[in-house]
């Protein structure tokens, strides 16, 4: 029996998993939330007992593995992590195939997750797609001639960092109105804390309102969605120049790379049929007529990156 | 002797040479412009008589063939060209290969000179590049992993139809504030010539209005680079919005695809330091800064196309 080992660090949460080569479910799961004020060690610590947990003694024959960061896939040293400290430059591949002795292979988690979708999911069949995660942050992952693209240092995929509007609000990278700013769970919540402090008479944003009790500062991705649902003014303006600023990038990027698919994930591609439209439309109107594609929901979920990590540790044993 | 024939059609000149397999010089070149009024027929009546007297009665082993418009390159049927018309669907490569009986390979421009840069310029050496041509429109090239990347349709490197200014002046995409719209030299003279209309004052452009004696419709960019190399106010300006419209779209394909190097070429690209430190400072600021690349000039000029068909004839050589 050929065990497989997935692992995925996130930015909130570990994960890990056990199936066999040629499996398509889990033989055995397990996840954990990082700790608030965790680093690298506390991370691998807690990951480590995830594994014993699951491998019950075995022995895995590779290990996949998905990271919320930059990291460069061909020495699998992580550069950073964006939310938890003491990554920086850490040889996590050598890490792990010195701990467990087997070949281990590591990528970012967008790649991953793409990989996950042509493999597993909605991408199954299809020699070029882009896969977007919208949610905290917005990173994609491509598929080109049904392989991984990664770009010169690793860092392709960056769509969230696309400026679609110059004279927008500046991002944490320094410019003003990429599509993470516009998009992003945090930044649209943030939005409209904004801008319900500076009005005063509260004519805007009162279901929103209502649906914190007034308390600004719970204000999520989540429950702008929830607030537009119910035709908040304010919401639906937010998320739908969310949309817009997405559909934009995916336009753009058609013209640029014209794959046939793009495959999004990720926690605000749940906000509803209103910010789909949105979405799919303004990026066929950004796109050359003569450009076709489709855009369309991941099917893989929350697991994406772990089947992504199951998927990057088959092509460790068939490059043998 | 293997003998290669590489042709060019362009929107307003064509060109054929002659060279023989491992040369890197023509043994015979020829160009003719395209009749004012002219079409596919026309054009191709031209390209005969060009042919014929390269040849001198010998036979080409191989046709390698840039078209200047959309190509289907697996059939090498052409779309359109938007230049001249009567090529709505011509099978270019089917026609080459009756005529000559020999195989033929044919791709729009823009791919053609990026495998001409890769093989023989500016692009040696490096698997991932994209070309930008830069002159009356502006479109992209694409090698990745030494091999050309087309795209789905064939359709991919529309650099041009990339948004980055929703609020800008509308191009023929029917969009706003492409940067071709902004960049390329036609539409450069458009600008500057509807902002002399309308201003009574004649404070601004005083130099560009002088170079062509007040008849506006003489405005061309090169025009407007050799006023703005004179210090006119109003020429500068026109350059730098479109050489930061450049800029800004390098730097989000950087975020995307992460290339190597960007080789640019097109008569707009002779515009001088100023023109190329804008796109670069531009390129730079909008990239990540852990994404490191280059922007060169290319290095084949008017010949990239013509040494990219020869690329293209010689890959159909080795792939038999």
């Amino acid at each position: 029996m050929t065990l497989i080992l997935a692992l995925d660090f996130g930015g909130t949460k570990l994960a890990a998993a056990v199936t066999q080569l040629g499996f398509r479910e889990w033989l055995r799961y397990e996840r954990h939330l990082s700790p608030v004020d965790g680093n690298a060690t506390t991370d691998l610590e807690i990951m480590r007992s995830l594994i014993h947990s699951l491998l019950q003694g075995e022995t895995p024959a590779v290990i996949g593995v998905s990271f919320g960061g930059p990291v460069d896939a061909t020495t699998g040293i992580v550069r950073l992590s964006h939310h938890v400290p003491g990554w920086e430059n850490l040889p996590l591949k050598d890490l792990l195939e010195k701990e467990f002795g087997v070949s281990a292979s590591v990528d970012n988690d967008a790649n991953v997750a793409a990989l996950g979708e042509h493999r597993f999911g909605a991408g199954q069949g299809y020699d070029s797609l882009f896969y977007i995660t919208v949610s905290t942050g917005v990173g994609g992952g491509w598929i080109l001639n049904s392989q991984p693209w990664r770009g010169t240092a690793g860092m392709a995929g960056e769509i969230g960092h696309m400026v679609v509007n110059p004279a927008g609000p500046v991002c944490l990278c320094g410019k003003r109105g990429c599509v993470e700013r516009l998009t992003s769970g945090p930044y649209m919540a943030l939005d409209a804390k904004e801008y319900l402090l500076k009005q005063s008479n509260h004519f805007q944003g009162k279901k929103l309102r209502a649906l914190v009790n007034n308390n600004l500062d719970l204000i999520t991705g989540k429950i702008i969605s929830d607030a537009a649902a119910q035709g908040d003014d304010l919401a639906v303006n937010i998320l739908h120049t969310g949309a817009w600023a997405l559909g934009v990038g995916i336009g753009n990027v058609a013209n640029l790379i014209n794959p046939q698919r793009f495959i999004l994930g990720g926690s605000v591609t749940k906000a509803g049929k209103n910010w789909w439209n949105t979405v799919q439309n303004t990026a066929r109107e950004t796109a050359l007529p003569e450009i076709d594609f489709e855009i369309i929901p991941a099917a893989l979920g929350d697991d994406a990156p772990l089947w992504g990590a199951v998927a990057l540790a088959e092509s460790v044993l068939t490059s043998r």
